[in-house]
């Protein structure tokens, strides 16, 4: 282990925010010459986590842009907070992939919440497409874990697919949205549908109140139509009056609670901790496979071949695999 | 070649509806052994094609859920094949991926276009976490091409990383919206103004239609703001009215016509060849890997190691393929 983990590991049992921001940054950097640091200290995380005795819990707001997402993290969190949990907020913003940057991606949009000592706020970048979003969010949900944060929200834009990736993270989903979205019943796709643990109709605000209301019936129906006794409850709130907070944690925590007592939140994480390995595998193959220096020979040979249109791009990809004896 | 290739390229090459969604299933299966004829499959269509003397054109329509882009591609594609063009709508919905199959993926959502004879509609799965959306897509425009269709409209869901991904294999993307629709500046996420060529704001219809022009004008604004003399062109659109469409189709013939003309269009299909040569290569690079049994062998152990909680997922990783010798 290098002089620099061991600080880092020491400083993040100590609940070091600086810490845990330099340890994500080390974390996101994917230099294979980071690699040795990069498990090392998500071993040491691993091994503070062990004798941790208050456990972590993880979720994941999700919903479409505008929404509101992040104003109602912001009161959330800080209600966390005030009853005394530390509260770390990821947010990821799959539409940067392009240019690895976000266009929101600052404190500002969480003022009260940023300003508190409990609390840690950083957006995640969702660069790759291995699996993107989950890569680097995963490993930070980890160390955020080891620096005494006990609860872990990831904040994402989704609609049906996002979801489904989130919730291979966390212990349980809310989806956010909003009357007149456009997500009635055509809007229920199969990754909400089947991914969704809480649903929160936001801005039940003046003039919006009653509309918001009326959604949040016709999706309950709809939901329980779908779902039966499975069906994810579903509540109106409001960042504006903060009304609906109070019965928001209730629900999270009602959930949360039940699916401890019946094993449920165990067996997930387990399943969870696979599909990372999984994950981890196939980025790392790739990554020591690119490093060989046949790779490359290989490599740009059949490229201009697809290019000049002499071989499709599938028919090079099998040439590849067999020049390379796979 | 097998005799089933041979065969399908036969009737491909006279542009039989029926071998195209064979040919399309074949595609989409991702059995090993089916490998060798889709390699053939493949590279038959792009002997086709060599000989092809009208070019294909590849668009994407894509937006929010509920925008109403299939009754929008239904009047489009009509007018298309009024005008002599052969049409083939590819339907991707990526929030099926948990189950794999698509709740609104039927052609009932384009009933007119679905009943012309030089029109082909068809649902794609967007199945796997390696660039999933993508993957089938791609072959699957190939074959159409090869079966004399010269429009394929690539149709998605999207809130902003999808643009980016579908950008990535067509000519050009459309972005529906509607007013209201809660992407105002907020919602111009980066995928959509790095990777969209021309806005609709749809539903411009009864009262609709003021908030349409208005939202139109704003996002034209805005857009112009950010993307300056390069901003995509905002018009608006009804499929109840129709009204729109050929400004639509003007619009998108323009800017095909322009970036032809340019030399744009040759350098992004060269370009998206070679994305697409890249992951074919690790996709078939991972299934070749698994099939070998010291995989499955350091699999099961680590994988053990992983759910008692031993290693970390990444630690884990690292051991595999420094036992499998990367």
């Amino acid at each position: 282990m290098t002089d620099r983990v061991e600080r880092l590991l020491e400083q993040l049992a100590q609940g070091e925010r600086g810490a845990l921001a330099r340890s994500i940054t080390l974390l996101e950097s994917r230099r294979p010459h980071d690699d040795d640091e990069r498990v090392a200290l998500l071993q040491g995380c691993d091994t503070i986590l062990s004798n941790h005795t208050r456990p972590a819990r993880r979720l994941a707001f999700t919903g479409p842009p505008g929404v509101g997402k992040s104003s109602l993290i912001n009161w959330y969190g800080l209600d966390l907070v005030e009853s005394g949990h530390r509260v770390a907020v990821l947010a990821i913003d799959p539409s940067s992939e392009q240019t690895g940057g976000s266009i929101l991606g600052d404190k500002t949009r969480m003022p009260e919440l940023s300003r508190e000592a409990n609390a840690f706020i950083r957006p995640s970048p969702s660069s790759g497409h291995l699996g993107g979003v989950a890569e680097a969010t995963r490993e930070a949900v980890l160390v955020c874990e080891a620096a005494g944060f006990d609860r872990i929200i990831i904040e994402t834009v989704g609609v049906g697919q996002s979801e489904y990736r989130v919730s291979r993270l966390v212990d349980a989903v809310v989806f956010l949205t909003m009357a007149g979205s456009g997500d009635g019943l055509q809007g229920i796709k199969r990754g909400i549908l089947e991914s969704v643990d809480i649903v929160a109709v936001n801005k039940a605000d003046g003039a919006g109140q009653q509309p918001a209301l009326d959604h949040a019936r016709e999706l309950k129906s709809a939901l329980g139509l779908l779902r039966g006794h499975d069906a994810p409850e579903c509540i109106t709130t409001s960042a504006m009056t903060r009304e609906g907070l109070t019965q928001l944690s209730v629900a999270v925590d009602a959930l949360l609670h039940s699916r401890e007592k019946e094993g449920v939140l165990d067996s997930r994480r387990k399943r969870q901790r696979k599909e990372w390995f999984e994950e981890a595998l196939i980025q790392l193959v790739e990554r020591r496979l690119r490093s060989r220096p046949e790779w490359t020979d290989h490599h740009d040979a059949l490229e201009e071949s697809v290019c000049s249109g002499e071989l499709t791009p599938y028919a090079a990809a099998r040439a590849f695999v067999d020049r390379m004896g796979f």
